[in-house]
C-alpha cells in the first residue's frame, strides 16, 4: 500500500470501516504518549490525508472526510489535501466547528465512532464518550483500523542511557520518595505517568525513541511502595539494570503494561495521574478497578524546577551554545556577498557549529532559517526542494537549539543583512524593547506567565500590533524544548503555574508581518529570587542566552531611557561573559556588532 | 438581652446549642441576598462577639468560640474580643486554619453543625455539607438560634422607585428578553437571582434598604415567558405596579418566596442560578425538584456593560463630583493654619458639597478622611471619639464617593498638606505613575484585569513595594459602590471576566507604610475600544474622574519620559474639563495646583 494515493489509501480505510460497522474514524496525530514530536511509526494521519504538518486530526467517514489543523498550516493543509477529497477545517476561524461539534452534529444513533484509544488522551477520551452518551452512539476505542493498510516503520527503539549525578543532581531514589511524599500530600498510594520526559526525569535516565527528545518509550507506575518502569527489553542495558536496582525500581516490559494495569490491585488507594497525558486506552484501564484523582503530574511540577546542579550546567552549556551562535552570525555577515548561502546551507553549517561543543548530543528542534519575508511564517522550516539564496539585504531569522549534556537551549536572532525600511528597524527595536522589558521586569511571589505577559506585549500593543503565539515556553534539562507547567501567555490555560525559582522559560516576543519579513529574538531566562521586603518575596530572572542583538536592526531614538539602558546593560553582558571564549578578532567584532564598541 | 455582655450572650446561645443539641454554631455577617454591606437586622455576629468590623465569621462551641476576620481588622478584632473569651482566627496568616479546617478537625460523628442557612451561600453550604459528609456529622440549616436572644432591629423597608428611561437607558422589557435569550443560550428555562442588585438593574427600579446601597431586598425568578418580583408588600408603590406591569412582570411579596420556589413546577427546564450569591436555603428548595446550571447571573455580566446612556450620565456626574471635590481641596488648603479642622469635619465638609450636586442621593460609601499614619490603615474611617486634627503638614488622603441620579461616584486624592519627606515625594510619585499607567494601556481584547494589574503594579514592584490588595473593582451604576465580575487583580480568581466596552473599573494603586504614612490615588476608567487592526481589536481606558493630582508631591525627574507625558496630559485634560464649572479664582487656582500654570 505504501505507493497508493491518498485516495486509495482512504478508500481502503472505509472498506475496513464498513467491515467494522463503524461510521466514522479519527486518526490524531500522536504517540501512546502524547508527546509533542512523534516518530514515523505513528504517523497514521500523515499516511491517510498526504498532509505533512505537526498538528492535525483526521476524520473519515463513508461520504466525507476531514482535516483539522491550525493557523500555522491553512497553506500548506490546502496545498497537501488538494485532489484527496479531504476537505480541510481551519480551526479556531469562525464559523468552523470542532471535531467534537461536528461528530456531535453528524454521529446519532446506531452509529459507531472508532479511533486508536492509546493513541487520545483521557480528556479527549472522556470529552467523545460525553458526546457518544448525548447522542446515543458507540464508541469504539481498542481497534486500529490502519494496521492492515499502513504498513507502519519499526516501532522507535533505542538503548537506555544512566544520566550521571554530576548532570542530574539529584539521584532517582530521592525524586522517587519525594514524589512519594506528594503523592502522600495529595491523598493518592500510586500514581501512573505515561509522559515520557516525566519518567526520564524521574529515574534520571534518557534515550533516542523520538527525534529531537532524548527520551524512551516508557510508562512508570509508583506507589507509597514499590516503583515499575516499563521498558522495551531491547533497550535495557546492564548500566540501566544497576541504576534501577540502586534505586528500587522494578524493570518491567513496556508491552505489558496494559495487562499490568489490567491485573493491578489497586485496593490499596486511589491512584493519581494526569488526564491530559495518560491514553484513554489506559485511563479505561484504571478506572474500571481504581479512584483517580485527576491532576497535572507532580513530577512536572517537579522537573520544572531545576536544582543547583542542573542551573550551574545550564549557565555552561547556554555559553557554549551562544559562544557558537555568535561565531555562526558572524560567518553569515563576513559570507555576505562573497560566498553563496541559502537558508539550508546557514542551517546546516549552525548545525556544524554546534556539533564542535564536546557536550553536544543531538539538535532540539528542526532549525527555523527563514529568509525576508519567509520569517513571516512563524513555523517555517526551509528546504532543499525550495532552495532559498541569502543576499546582502533584508533580515534572516534563525530559531535553533541543540541538547547537550548539559541542557537544552533554544534561541532565536534575527541577522540584520542590509539596509532596513524605517518599518523594519522600528519593528526590530520593538521586538528588542519587548524582550529585554520581560528579562528586566520584577514580581511578586505568586505571578503565573500570565501576569508578566504583558511586559513584553506592550510594547507592541500600544501600536496596535500583535504577535499571534504566547511570549514564552518553559524549556527542558536534556529533555524537551517545551516543557510545562509554566509558560508566558495572556491567555487562560487550565492548570495555570505559579513561576517558581529555578523554572526556566523562553522570552520570544516578535513581530510578522505577511509577505513582508518577520523579527523574533529570543532568550531563556531562569526564574530566581529578587528581594524579600515587608510586602513579600519579590522574584526576578536571570539571562541564560549570551547572543548579542544585531545593532544595526537598533534604533535607539524610539527607546524609552529604560529600554536604551537595559540594551546597553544586555549587549555589555553578552559581550563580556563571550570575551573569553573569543578570539581577539571575535571579541572586536562582536562588541562592534553589538554596538557597544 | 440587650445590655448584656459578650460573654453572657454567648452563655444564651451555648444553652440553646445544648437544647437543640448543637454542638457548633456558626454566624457570618450576611444578609440573605450575600450583599457587601448589611443593615442592622442582619448583624448577630456583631451582637454576639461585640466585633463590629465589617467582615468576620463567628463559630461557638461549648468550650470555645472563635471568630475569623481578615488583616484589615487584627488590631480592631483583637482590642473589641478581649474579655469575652472568643478566640481570633487571623484569616491568610500562615499556621492559621480557615473556618472549613476547623470545623473539620473539630467535628465528627454524632455532632450536629448548625446555621441560618438563609445567610450562608450555596457555595460555602455545599462546602460545609462535604465535611459534614466525609466526617460523619450531621448538618442544620434552618434554625436561627439567636431569634429568642437577639432581639433584631426592623427588616429593612423603603419604597420602590422607578427609574426613568433617560437614566436607564433599556427598558426593563428589553432587559428582561435579552436575559432569555442569554437563558436559552445557556439551555436554561429560568434563573433565580438573589443578588440585590442584579435585580434592581434588570427591573430598573431602586430603593434603600441598605445603607450607600439604593436597593431594595428583592429576589427574581425569570423563565422563558414569565418574570416574578419578589418584594415586600410595603414597598410597592403604584408606580411600581405600573412599571411592571408594563414589563409584563408578575409582583409576589418577598417573605413568600422560599413557599414559592416549594410550590413552583420545575420540570420545564433548567434553572440557572449563582450558587456563590444564592443562599443556601432557596438553593437547597430549588435542587430538591431542578435540575441546575450553575454559573454567574448573566445578569451580573450585562448589568457591567454600561449603555450609552448610562455613559453620559455618568460622564456628567462624574464631572460634577469632581468639580466639588476640587472645591473641596482648595477650602482645605485655604484654611490650613487659619481654621481648625479634623478627619471627621472635613469628612462632613466633602459631603456637604457633594450634597450641593442637584442629583445628589447618597454616599456611595462610608468616607476615608484619614491624616498622616492614619492613611497606612486601608479601610481606616474617621471617628468622632477620637478626633484627629489636620495641620499643615503631612498628607491628607480622602477616599469618598456619592451616589447620585446619573451614576455611583468613588475617588481618592491625597492631598499634600506640607513638606513631604523624600521617601514620601518617592511614594507620592510613584502612585500617580502607577494609576496613570494603567489609565493609558492599551491592550487586545480579551484580556483581564489580571493581564493588566502588573502595569500598574510594575512601578511599585521594582522597588521591592507592594499594595495589598487589588488595584481595581468594578462599579455600578446608581448602585453598588464594588460591582463584578470585572476587576484589576493579578491574583487568580474564579470565573475571570474579560473587560468589555462599557464596563467601569476603578484604577487606584497605592501606598501603605505603617506608622507612617498612605498615600492612594484613584480614578475610575471606563472601557472603550482603541484602533481595530489586522492583528485585533484594540482596547482602552477612557477617563472618568476630573480631579488633579496634588502636583506638590511629584518629583518629575523620577517620572519616565512617557510617565511625565501622562501626567503633564492628564493634569491639562482635567483643568481643561473643570475650567466652565469654576470661578476665575478657582480656575487659576487648580492649574497652580495641577503644576501646569
Amino acid at each position: 500500500m505504501k505507493t497508493a494515493s491518498v485516495k486509495e489509501r482512504l478508500e481502503s480505510l472505509r472498506k475496513v470501516m464498513k467491515k467494522n460497522g463503524v461510521s466514522a474514524y479519527y486518526i490524531n496525530t500522536a504517540d501512546f504518549h502524547n508527546s509533542e514530536y512523534v516518530s514515523d511509526y505513528f504517523k497514521v494521519r500523515e499516511f491517510f490525508s498526504g498532509f505533512t504538518g505537526s498538528n492535525g486530526s483526521l476524520l473519515v467517514m463513508q461520504e466525507e472526510a476531514g482535516l483539522w489543523t491550525d493557523g500555522r498550516y491553512f497553506v500548506q493543509a490546502e496545498k497537501e489535501l488538494s485532489g484527496t477529497g479531504i476537505d480541510l477545517y481551519r480551526m479556531g476561524e469562525e464559523g468552523v466547528p470542532t471535531i467534537e461539534e461536528f461528530i456531535e452534529e453528524k454521529l446519532g444513533e446506531g452509529d459507531i465512532f472508532a479511533f486508536d484509544g492509546r493513541t487520545v488522551t483521557a480528556s479527549k477520551g472522556k470529552k467523545f464518550r460525553k458526546i457518544a452518551k448525548r447522542k446515543g452512539f458507540e464508541l469504539e476505542i481498542k481497534k486500529d483500523l490502519s494496521e492492515d493498510i499502513f504498513e507502519r516503520p519499526a516501532f522507535p527503539l533505542s538503548s537506555a542511557e544512566v544520566l550521571d549525578d554530576s548532570l542530574t543532581g539529584e539521584s532517582a531514589l530521592s525524586k522517587i520518595k519525594r514524589l512519594r511524599e506528594r503523592l502522600g500530600k495529595e491523598g493518592a498510594y500510586s500514581t501512573f505517568i505515561s509522559s515520557v520526559d516525566d519518567i526520564m526525569w524521574l529515574f534520571n535516565i534518557r534515550g533516542n525513541d523520538v527525534t529531537f527528545n532524548p527520551v524512551l518509550m516508557s510508562y512508570a507506575y509508583i506507589t507509597l511502595e514499590t516503583a515499575y518502569l516499563f521498558i522495551q527489553k531491547a533497550a535495557v542495558t546492564d548500566e540501566l539494570k544497576a541504576a534501577m536496582d540502586k534505586a528500587s525500581v522494578l524493570i518491567k516490559d513496556y508491552d505489558e503494561v496494559n495487562k499490568f494495569l489490567k491485573n493491578e490491585d489497586f485496593s490499596r488507594g486511589d491512584v493519581l495521574l494526569d488526564p491530559n497525558e495518560v491514553n484513554y486506552v489506559s485511563y479505561r484501564r484504571i478506572k474500571k478497578k481504581a479512584e483517580i484523582i485527576e491532576m497535572r503530574n507532580p513530577t512536572a511540577d517537579m522537573k520544572a524546577v531545576k536544582n543547583e546542579t542542573e542551573k550551574a550546567n545550564m549557565r555552561k552549556i547556554y555559553l557554549k551554545d551562544s559562544v557558537q551562535l555568535t561565531r555562526f552570525i558572524k560567518e553569515i555577515l563576513d559570507n555576505t556577498g562573497r560566498v553563496s548561502m541559502t537558508e539550508m546551507s546557514v542551517s546546516d553549517r549552525l548545525e556544524e557549529y554546534r556539533r564542535e561543543i564536546p557536550e553536544f548530543r543531538d539538535l532540539s528542534f528542526t532549525t527555523i532559517s527563514a529568509y525576508a519575508a519567509n520569517a513571516a511564517m512563524m513555523h517555517y522550516a526551509p528546504s532543499n526542494e525550495n532552495p532559498v539564496e541569502i543576499k546582502a539585504e533584508h533580515m534572516l531569522l534563525v530559531d535553533s537549539g541543540g541538547q547537550y549534556n548539559g541542557g537544552t537551549t533554544d534561541v532565536t536572532r534575527t541577522i540584520v543583512m542590509g539596509e532596513l525600511t524605517e518599518e523594519e528597524k522600528r519593528c526590530f527595536t520593538l521586538t528588542a524593547c519587548s524582550m529585554l522589558n520581560l528579562l528586566n521586569v520584577k514580581f511578586l511571589y505568586g505571578c503565573t506567565g500570565r501576569n508578566l505577559d504583558i511586559i513584553a506585549r506592550e510594547r507592541m500593543w500600544n501600536e496596535g500590533m500583535d504577535y499571534k503565539c504566547g511570549t514564552g515556553h518553559g524549556i527542558g534539562y536534556i529533555l524537551n524544548v517545551h516543557e510545562g507547567p509554566q509558560n508566558i501567555r495572556w491567555k487562560a490555560v487550565e492548570n495555570e503555574a505559579v513561576l517558581e525559582e529555578g523554572m526556566a522559560v523562553s522570552d520570544e516576543p516578535g513581530v510578522y508581518k505577511a509577505g513582508k519579513f518577520g523579527i523574533r529574538t529570543e532568550n531563556i531566562l531562569l526564574v530566581k529570587k529578587g528581594v524579600h521586603t515587608d510586602d513579600g518575596q519579590f522574584m526576578e530572572f536571570e539571562n541564560l542566552t549570551m547572543v548579542p542583538i544585531d545593532d544595526k536592526g537598533i534604533d535607539r531614538s524610539i527607546m524609552t531611557e529604560r529600554e536604551l539602558s537595559y540594551y546597553i546593560a544586555y549587549q555589555t553582558e553578552v559581550c563580556a561573559a563571550l570575551k573569553d571564549c573569543l578570539t581577539k578578532e571575535e571579541y572586536d567584532w562582536v562588541r562592534k556588532y553589538a554596538g557597544i564598541a
